[in-house]
């Protein structure tokens, strides 16, 4: 164990250094697309990969990319991103790729026997999605998703467009395609593993260091208005109102019920904007977000009816109009049975009790699912604190984040396994 | 009834003339106190005091008075405010005010007969408060209230002060104890009686042009803010979530439930700010603001406490912080049984079933029940509208209030009723 913590110890010095890397010049990490901060990190951790023996290269995307050398061996790829959020916590991302340097370090040096795969390591370009508000730049393409005109043509706040964002950065956006990881040129693909902070509080309510991932959470995101009528709140009696405040509340709380009701959903009303918002006046109308997600596409559109509907019948009780708009939905993710059974496996070696928790955040592996298989390892997070400068792990659990992956590795030694 | 229809066209051939008086060019009314317009207003419904007889004169404060000579008579007040809000209605206030010049004029002209009373019109300065953030202004003088030095240095959005207002406008913010009314100069005063629309839907919904105000209502206002966790949407499940939003739902879903379960009390959260508000993170605070009015004060108080002690309740059961704060609290104004058993005959000679309904609303009545009786009319508005350029009353409604008016005139002749 002693050595792991000095693995882990090497681990959290880099997340410290990367830390430092900021395209801001106020202290914080801020590192979105395409920046000069990003090109940075990629030569500080390019380095580190080559110096474990990888084969090191940029892609047309800006991801970095380390690979043992092809020897007939499937490729096992691990890592995560090296973007970040505006003044951004140290760990989201970073932990995943610095974890998975520190195992090819130890696969070049012997620690896992003779491995029946190579191993990959990826520090993905564009996960958090900042710059361009898009998500999964780097791994869409790395899983060779279809990336179409309109995404390319997408501009920033400063009026710069993906595709000369993409040129700046040395890449080619008209063969992005090119880019997409080839089962036959890498002698096939064993699957993608990545190791993240959990971003919530599950771990550390259970007392547990780490968790695999069941799956990544399906979400459904609407927007919502309750019209009434605004009224003179001295002179207008309780039951002549049309109070669109106190319809919405009614919703809110159905929401909440519903969702502590429905093992395994989460359902939020993030943002709610009354109007005409004034102390002495019934409010008129009270527009609201509704997000909602499981790892259970039926739960989610079953409980997205129900909510539904449940506005729809307090509306119409309260004599209120309903405006319902579906802003966004994608599926939820399945990690790959085998992958997500050795991890457990690995976990288990540790002496850990083996916990398997839902994502409710998205991860690369939403976009690499559509190409290979893909499971993750979540580390325990201080408050559930995420995308927050003061995000933070504790050394001790990334050293046992390190075993586990060390042990799932091992168990790799004896035979790939039967992924999905 | 020809007769008092053809009245009521002049009343409303009037208001629409005030109507177009104001301090914007936006073909809105806007009549602030010190106003330019308000000086302009003060010499048109001066020229009609003068026309009905009455001596006329604008005291400190910018109230806008007439009274019929003094002959040993006591002195019955008739009036409203001639102030309004920004983008106002046609009738809130000159109503009141053109109405009583109406009955000064028919009392001119013999149609009362022998009054046991002299008749007096005001058209206060400044009941809205809009432009110093106050109320009563005008009022206040008149009933000689406190007026105290922090209230003269108020300042309004272009950094003039009250005094200065008050100077600029003709007035000496010094001596602004000498205008209030004084019994021993007026032989007596019988009281204050205003006609206003009622800014409600009540009459509306009751079928009813006109009915008697029974009390003003007090008023409790509070801001309140529950203080929780803000997390990732995705990632923290239900039951360990701090939502400050949902706390507050079920604290509006309280307060709408209890005032309608107590008669007479409305109460209104109509204000709500939700941080950091975002769709997909739990809402970690939430500040509103809660209005509670009643007739009764008791009533107000043990509602208030009630519902201060639900949201307790709420935030404890949560794990949340709430914050409480009682911004202002005025108690109820009783109308003067006397005047006001008075205006429910005259009410009733008219063949209108009378209905006594408080007032939600503030009046300058509030004010000038600390010096002398007063007593309250109100008249249907259309769909409760007010404080809007929609606001509407009807021609034949004012015909009806003119009736009403006149037949508690033609009471008064005979003998001055015993008025609290």
């Amino acid at each position: 164990m002693e050595d792991v913590l000095a693995r882990a110890r090497v681990v959290m010095a880099r997340i410290e250094e990367l830390a430092a890397v900021s395209e801001t010049t106020d202290g914080l990490t801020t590192r979105t697309f395409g920046s000069e901060a990003m090109r940075r990190v990629n030569g500080i951790v390019g380095g580190w990969m080559q110096s474990a023996g990888l084969n090191v290269c940029v892609d047309g995307i800006g991801n970095l990319r380390g690979t043992q050398t092809r020897d007939g061996r499937p490729l096992l790829l691990l890592g995560s991103h090296l973007d970040t959020v505006r003044e951004a916590g140290r760990f989201d991302g970073p932990l995943g790729v610095l974890t998975a340097v520190a195992c090819a370090e130890a696969a070049a040096n012997g620690r896992y026997g003779a491995l029946s795969c190579r191993v990959g390591v990826v520090g993905f370009s564009d996960e958090e999605g900042v710059r361009f508000g898009t998500s999964y730049l780097g791994s869409d393409v790395l899983a060779g998703n279809p990336f179409d005109a309109a995404r390319l043509s997408l501009v920033d706040a400063g009026g710069v467009s993906l595709a000369e964002a993409i040129r700046a950065f040395g890449g080619a956006p008209e063969t992005l395609g090119a880019d997409a990881l080839d089962p036959d040129a890498e002698d096939g693909l064993v699957g993608y593993v990545e190791v993240h902070l959990e971003q919530g509080p599950v771990l550390e309510a259970n007392g547990l260091p780490v968790g695999v991932v069941s799956a990544i959470a399906g979400q459904s995101r609407f927007s919502f208005r309750f019209a009434g009528q605004a009224g003179h709140a001295g002179t207008t009696p309780m039951g002549l109102r049309k109070d669109a405040l106190a319809a919405a509340a009614e919703f809110i709380t159905a929401v909440e019920t519903h969702a502590r009701g429905d093992e395994g959903l989460v359902a939020t009303v993030g943002q709610l904007d009354v109007k005409p918002g004034a102390g002495n006046v019934i409010p008129g109308a009270a527009a609201g977000s509704l997000d909602v997600r499981s790892p259970r596409d039926a739960q989610r559109h079953a409980a997205c009816a129900r909510l539904r509907a449940a506005a729809a019948a307090i509306a119409d009780r309260r004599g209120l109009a309903l405006e319902w708009r579906e802003v966004q939905s994608h599926d939820a993710t399945d990690c790959a049975p085998g992958l997500r059974k050795a991890l457990a496996e690995a976990v288990g070696q540790t002496g850990c009790r083996v916990l398997e928790l839902p994502s409710g955040a998205g991860h690369d592996a939403v976009a690499l699912a559509h190409r290979l298989p893909v499971a993750m390892l979540f580390v325990r997070c201080r408050d559930g604190l995420s995308h927050h400068p003061l995000e933070s792990v504790t050394l001790q659990d990334v050293a046992i984040a390190l075993n586990v992956m060390d042990n799932f590795l091992v168990s790799l030694a004896q035979s790939p396994p039967s992924a999905r």
